[in-house]
């Protein structure tokens, strides 16, 4: 199949999971609104994958509504909350995934205020600036848990407290976080929380949000009774249960998983920065253990993408969700890049099956096409011949 | 396992589909918004199961937006008329699904006027009631192919022609039609069709909209630029491929299984009308081959599922997004029967993997338990000791 390297955007259906699941599609297929036995099998499942969601980030089962994706839950939360406070004025960051900022412009142009807030070199949003910004009329503070370019993990505390001070509502884009880093919505006074099943070896097209007990938001699905009628449509019973299994393997072996994926990240930026003009973007420290986004001067990072992939080696350029775009990164322009140097990033994030081998197999090949590819670029040529003079 | 004979409320996953979807859980898992091969092998499948869906209701793979399920397709095809159209007047009916049903009241309360048509004694929306109730200022009419309860099939053509020469919108929740009766959006004059998969032996969680070329419809997901920028959210490959190959099977199949499911459906019809004071809902013969609604005089539907339930038959009394709700079917009550007959009304609905021999035990079945109950209702037999004076 090849070396895949690029976690971030997706992972395979961990076999545990989908064990878990595929008896939904079969026996236990009931629609868990049905009364009849087939309904409360399915059922049965729904409110474990509930338990086991909830457990994993410190919350209750109540808390926990089933998704259609992150995405819909980013959609829900921000344009619920916007829509149950009417008007007002809402904080984001200027490197949040799109499925965020879309959103807040979209309220932009229903009457709502935004503030974009911009980040250090760092990637990171400080909770000062989020202190900063709050208005009497804020309704809303919507920043990542943890960058899906480069890694950087926001300081969750801090905001929360922050907001908490202000009484204002507090979610976070925790897509790329849950089931990678430990999260206790109550330690962090989180209010609302996205998750999506596929970045944690769970299926795709299933997701959830964490809405805090008493925090009021409106409906963006209507229709049944589903969810306590906060979220219309019949329960995807396979997806939540691989959801709820994908969580609780993933909240289980965290602490290996990360020094894993650490061990791996760090053989890997010893091995890239051994080349000359290349550097590591995003945070030092507060960062997600898998994840590491690496500039090499003078090439374009979609040239070095298209011939790994002839290498059979998957790595990406940005998000996956901006791929094909081959517009530079805004995340990397925020934090202070210039446009060759967004241009020339690499985001590189490991995962549960990667080896060590694997690492050592793209480093090489990594670091013989960054040759060929500077060996051809009059920019990267110009400059060296400059740097010499 | 037992008798399932609520095939409206969900159906299995068919095998072949499942082993259709299989591999992109595991070595076909890339999100298709990545250029490397992981992502396209992932994108093979979309195309394939973009090119089946569309074909499957005559329409282009360009005209096919893939969706959380038929809840997510309503609530976008309305809300996204209504938001591009910015007011106006909507038409509906009174026995839609909840899905249009909820988001039509929504809509009210943002300033859009909704008609709401009554219906016949059989259940049916004429495309009469239609035209009379078109304005200067409609901007769309949502009614549904089929209706859930009682399988009635509405005059889509004859609707379709009103509505476009009107130039109005239509949009028609085809859920329960979608794979069971033949469907082509050109000739039925269909701009919006929605459409979920476990109602056609595919996966839960999976859905699609159609959104006829040329027609403009706000957004009701924002993020990145899946679905040609009008869906967000990674694509449920999986599913996706699971709903195009179901669709394929169920329309490849249709003839030879609307018949096996009527044979069922007078077989059931026979049997049960041998009891005294039981009706059939709904109309005779602009109906879904699987579905049939009875009530049975004197009984509480609820009481009969339970009893029928504890024999292993599983049917349903309403939609399963009713069920619980203990509240008598709007939908029977709206066709003129009474709050008693709508309470006594049972929804059995067959599929592909019932046989002869389990209609004939469900039949015994019901007539044993809708006598027991019979005996032991003082409104029944108050009723009988009347018809005999």
């Amino acid at each position: 199949m090849g070396i895949y390297l690029d976690h971030a955007a997706t992972t395979y259906t961990d076999e545990r999971v989908l064990e878990a699941m595929l008896p939904y599609f079969r026996n236990e297929f009931g629609n868990t609104s049905s009364v009849h036995g087939f309904g409360r099998d399915a059922g049965a499942g729904i409110v474990k994958a509930r338990q086991q969601t909830a457990e994993a980030i410190g919350a209750s089962p109540g808390e926990v509504y089933f998704t259609g994706g992150g995405t819909e839950s980013d959609n829900w939360a921000i344009k619920g909350a916007a829509e149950e406070a009417g008007s007002g004025h809402i904080i984001t960051s200027a490197v949040e995934h799109r499925a965020v900022l879309d959103t807040c412009k979209y309220l932009e142009t229903k009457g709502f205020d935004v503030t974009c807030l911009t980040v250090g070199e760092d990637g990171m949003v400080s909770a000062q600036s989020v202190a900063d910004a709050i208005r009497e009329d804020t309704i809303l503070v919507t920043i990542m848990f943890a960058n899906n370019e480069t890694g950087t993990i926001m300081p969750m505390k801090e905001i929360g407290e922050v907001t908490k001070k202000h009484g204002v509502l507090f979610h976070t884009d925790a897509v790329q976080a849950v089931g990678h880093v430990p999260i206790d919505v109550n330690e962090l006074g989180i209010d609302l929380l996205s998750m999506s099943a596929h970045k944690f070896y769970g299926p795709k097209g299933v997701g959830a949000l964490y809405v805090r007990d008493g925090v009021k938001i409106a409906k963006l699905i209507h229709g049944g009774s589903h969810e306590k009628g906060m979220r219309s449509g019949t329960l995807n019973s396979a997806g939540i249960v691989g959801l709820g299994t994908a969580i609780a393997l993933a909240v289980e072996e965290i602490a290996p998983q990360a020094a894993h994926e650490a061990a791996l990240v760090q053989r890997l930026k010893q091995g890239l920065l051994s080349m000359p003009d290349t550097r590591v973007n995003g945070h030092e420290t507060s960062r997600l253990p898998g994840n590491i986004n690496v500039s090499f001067d003078g090439i374009e990072a979609e040239a070095l993408l298209l011939h790994l992939d002839l290498n059979g080696i998957a790595v990406s350029a940005g998000s996956a969700c901006s791929s094909g775009s081959n517009k530079p990164s805004y995340v990397l322009q925020e934090m202070g890049l210039t446009i060759e140097q967004a241009r020339a990033a690499v985001r590189i994030t490991v995962g549960r099956e990667n080896t060590e081998q694997e690492i050592d197999t793209a480093i090489e090949t990594i670091k013989e096409v960054v040759s060929n590819l500077r060996a051809i670029s009059p920019l990267y040529q110009n400059k060296q011949a400059k740097s010499e003079e």
